[in-house]
């Protein structure tokens, strides 16, 4: 360790994007290495609007590990953290910066202190899956400050231990996670199928929904389901192995309805186990269901379908369009059904790519109350219309996976205090 | 026939349950015939709180069959009134009045017309099963005018082919529909478990919650279900039988902690394979959900079960309790939730057996406004009121099977003529 010198601090800042499943993952074989019951298949959101950026920095200065979330320091005690610390540790190795006479050797990581600094562009409470893009930020930025050799497929089943959906965030596109049949965990790691370019005319919105309710945590909702659902091991066993292999195939082909159907019948079996879970899990409230049904009406009234629905662990809809003719349509049809409360602007109730909303028409905010009724609603049927109950609309497509951000500037630490700037 | 006078009106008037599954039934292997793909077991609700009456009449001036539901003229022409009025027919024997002259010989029925009038006591539109009681109706007072000698059990027979949870309200007290080997639906019929006075402790309390959605019938949602859910078939051959048996067994031992964790589960479960259709079928909404919140967080917190809750095709909530006690407390909880509306007199929102209310401490609206929030509403979370999402309230209890009324002031149709009153 370079003795001479105790006060230097080494940086490496990454930015790793979230993911949302298609091919959902709920229920574990193993709580505390995080080995999932059945296969799972996601899309990497773009993190130009969804991602976490973090900044790893080690010195001979630190006293102890250390993390902030968002600007607040939160523990570091918790068993997943720690077990990513360690698992990144012992594949630490020799790393040397020759100009500022920093040389550590694979023997001083373990002496040697980290501090994290971890920022969401996105809010962590909106249920999108902060977790998934933090833990696979964390082991990424840390295995690369510390030489750690291993690809991302590796990293991943570290990832993993952190949070199950993280190991999907290590590459871009279309990924797999692999439940894998090996008690370690060793074999239970995320592959990707296809890269972000391959089917990149996908169009991504998602509804952030207004909800008063607390939700059922899915670490704890997926073990109670594991435990309590009659259903959950015919799912994990006979229904998902089959949907697997025709999603693969599905996402191999650019076959959008087929990629339809698959995604919303998994979203949808994913609430369906957790109902069937006692007492009930319900994260799907009455505006979720609304969605689904104006999605449906659509579809149906189209022939082919033109967006693909998903639901996580809350009422949040991840709406796929298959291009972006269909998301501006999308996007008409959900602002007629939903328009904003007469004090949002539509700047801030539209977010990420706003030039959809060009595409669909609707430059400002009278253009959404002058919204006709999409055609397929019947003129029997008494319009609905929802005010407020959706907080936002996020705009995005697949993106790619992790990258390292060599700007220092855009570091989260200070370089030469290794404390939040 | 009595060819001398031709103006003779011979009339029968029953009255019959309706009934709510414990054990749901969900999905036919014959649309037809109406068999169901598993047994299902349903309580009879008290016939004073909800109810059909029907009263048939036959005459030779009666030129067609005709048939009235709560006053209005509606069509026979449906192949389910046809099946159980081509069945009764079949089994019709000779009636003879020799007070009034009046001779029917067996063969005679198959060219007599008859009317029928049917009223429930309930709104129809409510979702509270009035078909159920209505076939069931239909097809014992047909029975009892045409002397048809069968028992109740080859009753229910008929009566499902009209509706299939109709065959469940032949009987009083806790009812099983065994589904049934043949093709022919011989043995689909219903059986008595137990009578009304076996368990009689139990009270039960119907909320009608508001709602603006139309809802997926449940002949239609039933079909698309074992169409395209991957789940009911391992619901209906895997986990159903072994809930029959232990909920068989719950119902003879009064064991109301698995009666309440069987009955809940498989409500859930139903609803579970609804969402796991395509398109997915919604039938419980945030009411709904609430209820069940409730319901579960009481239950918990008082360490053994106090209430059990089952939902049909539709939002409604059907709560029952295991005593008058618990009860009384049940409807202090709903009633804190869910206030009425403040232009609903409190008379007109718990009906049925209002008793209870008294019990509960809850004469008057102001009582209502002055509850305090039930104890196992931790301080931390702020007190949710649901203002107007329900309608009303029914309190009732488990009753009765089909009777018939020989107090003639009662019939719906005039005795002179056969026409409606």
């Amino acid at each position: 360790m370079a003795e001479e010198s105790q006060k230097w601090v080494l940086m490496v800042t990454a930015q790793t994007p979230t993911n949302i499943a298609v091919i959902k993952y709920w229920g574990k074989r193993d709580e505390n290495l995080i080995l999932a019951i059945n296969d799972s298949i996601s899309v990497t959101l773009d993190p130009a609007h969804l991602c976490t950026t973090t900044t790893v920095a080690v010195s001979p200065a630190f006293n102890q590990d250390r993390m902030w979330l968002n600007g607040k320091e939160i523990s570091l005690s918790g068993g997943r953290y720690q077990n990513c610390l360690r698992e990144i540790r012992a594949r630490a190795n020799d790393v040397e910066d020759e100009k500022r006479g920093i040389k550590i050797t694979k023997n001083d990581w373990e002496n040697l202190h980290v501090h994290i600094a971890s920022y969401n562009n996105f809010p962590t409470a909106a249920g999108l899956a902060s977790s998934a893009a933090g833990f696979a930020c964390l082991v990424y930025s840390l295995a690369k400050l510390m030489n750690v050799q291993e690809d991302n497929g590796k990293l991943s089943a570290i990832a993993r231990q952190g949070s199950g959906s993280a190991c999907r965030s290590l590459y871009g596109g279309f990924v797999k996670w692999v439940m894998g049949k090996e008690e370690n965990g060793s074999d239970s790691v995320a592959i990707q199928l296809v890269d972000e370019k391959h089917w990149d005319e996908l169009v991504i919105i998602i509804a952030v929904v207004s909800s008063r309710q607390k939700e059922t945590s899915s670490t704890s909702g997926m073990l109670e389901t594991v435990e309590t659902s009659a259903l959950i091991e015919h799912r994990a066993k006979e229904v998902v192995p089959k949907r697997i292999i025709q999603m693969e195939e599905a996402i191999q082909k650019r076959d959008f309805a087929t990629f339809t159907h698959l995604t919303c019948a998994d979203s949808n079996q994913f609430h369906a186990v957790c109902l069937d879970t006692s007492p009930p899990i319900f994260y799907m409230n009455d505006t979720s269901h609304r969605i689904i049904s104006c999605v449906e009406k659509w579809n149906r009234s189209e022939g082919t379908p033109q967006v693909a629905y998903t639901f996580d662990a809350g009422p949040n809809a991840v709406l796929i369009a298959r291009n972006r003719t269909s998301a501006a349509l999308l996007l008409q049809r959900l602002l007629f059904h939903f328009p904003p409360n007469s004090e949002t602007d539509l700047n801030s109730y539209v977010i990420g790519d706003k030039s959809i909303l060009k595409d669909a028409g609707i430059p400002e905010i009278k253009d959404v109350e002058a919204l006709p009724p999409p055609p397929e609603i019947k003129d029997k049927v008494p319009v609905q219309k929802c005010k407020g109950e959706i907080s936002y609309f996020i705009c995005t497509r697949p993106g790619r996976g992790p990258v390292l951000i060599s700007d220092e500037s855009q570091a989260l630490l200070n370089p030469d205090t290794g404390l939040p700037k």
